[in-house]
């Protein structure tokens, strides 16, 4: 089975397009985890197995744990998920790119050391530094086209013969690298007309979308621009609006609280469109 | 003193334009290694300590240490460089960027984990992806512009308006992105013909120079389309020519003489442009 028939199980079985990101910041922690031998990891395990059953992935971010020296909680992260909720892929958010040995490394570190399920990777260097990932055909990868942040526009819209520069990835996504049919695109709601674009450009293709709660992204626009056909082709990624509902003992049911406000209405608008 | 002034220091110090890259490869360290306790810290020190008289910064890939779960034998190799050669700028090759939050955690893993004097990142993202980098202003920030693979061209070169992507980068990081005096670029010593445009757009911003020796690139061509008039300039980084130059017990020797070798070549062309 590869990557996307897994999200297909995972956005059916949850009736879920919701992707949780694990973006645990140490200095964002409830209190009564600051003094745990592996925090972070706590923190995540029981974000985790309070959403587990409201979401279709979850999206560890490594910079997180890479700055709080904490590669080790990242493993025990990803390893419990695989363990307790074996149908639930993990997305290694790391964005990596680089060219020839240096990205099998990238590729090992993601899919070997972490048994991460896909990763984020970014398409500045072109084919080649994407080939040691697209290779290993029963992992997803997810490339960069237009993301979040206000400053996507400065590269990504650049205009090269009548097409945007994000257009023109989505297009070579699709078509050039896509051999292993394991290729999916990132696309930050905060830009729900690109979205539509993109989503004309690529077909199917499953879309990684985050910027949804603390970034501002419009859930309706983006189930209206993004959804495929059968409603579904989405993954919508929250990270701080859910980890960070509560702050007290309390973080993980107030958590799932806002985990499962967001299915909810992510599905409402889903349903919407039929 | 800033990133770039430490680069001056360092050109002149060893006379040289040469910068080693530590890629340890698990796979082709000197058997003698293979039973040590830390053994990429073990090879990593080797070539440190033999190479150090003759270059101008050490450049660690971060990915050859996080495919082996050894990102404390990377912390090991960059303080063995601070505390023994204390005048050798350390670039951590990483090719960093994300959004916001994210980003800053990055920015903190290279300079304040990692103690790095530099790290190598993507534009892709834009301007404020890099900010948490850019606004360390004693840091240096090393900006993709062309890489030295052969799919540069899929994005690198795309045109906007008559000018070619990596051309547009080049000019963003001189223009707006330069405010605190710490940026760089990344260009492949594979494109001199690119590497004199690059130049001509942004004047004696130093520049990292990857692909000599395994991949190919011709000193003479770098030497003379990038250097700037002063004869430096350009950060000239080996890898895998210099650390496996040799393969048995007396691999730092060997690594020292092929070093010696590209620093003279480098030289030798500096000379003939005066």
């Amino acid at each position: 089975m590869n990557f996307v028939q897994r999200l297909e199980r995972a956005w059916a079985a949850a009736d879920s397009l919701l992707c949780v990101g694990l973006d645990p910041d140490t200095a964002r922690l409830p209190e009564h985890l600051a003094g745990a031998r592996y925090p972070l990891f706590e923190f995540s395990r029981g974000i985790v197995d309070a959403t587990a059953d409201l979401v279709c992935a979850f999206k560890p971010q490594i910079a997180y744990y890479a700055a709080a020296r904490a590669e080790d909680q990242l493993e025990m992260t990803i390893a419990h998920i695989r363990r307790h909720h074996p149908g639930i892929p993990v997305i290694l958010d790391a964005k990596r790119a680089d060219i020839g040995s240096t990205a099998e490394m990238y590729a090992r570190e993601a899919f070997e050391r972490y048994q991460a399920d896909a990763v984020t990777v970014n398409p500045y260097l072109g084919f080649d530094a994407l080939a040691p990932f697209l290779n290993v055909k029963d992992k997803g990868v997810i490339v960069l086209c237009r993301t979040s942040n206000p400053s996507a526009r400065d590269v990504q819209d650049l205009d090269s013969a009548g097409r945007k520069l994000y257009e023109i990835i989505a297009e070579k996504a699709a078509r050039d690298w896509n051999a292993n049919g394991n290729v999916l695109l990132v696309v930050g709601a905060t830009y729900p007309e690109e979205l539509a674009r993109i989503r004309a450009i690529v077909g199917d293709m499953p879309i990684l979308v985050p910027g949804v709660g603390a970034q501002g992204g419009d859930v309706a626009a983006v189930v209206a621009n993004g959804a495929t056909a059968n409603g579904a082709g989405l993954v919508i990624s929250s990270s701080r609006a859910v980890l960070y509902a509560g702050s007290g003992e309390d973080y993980a049911a107030a958590a799932r609280a806002a985990a499962q406000t967001l299915r909810d209405e992510i599905n409402f608008c889903r349903k919407a469109l039929r």
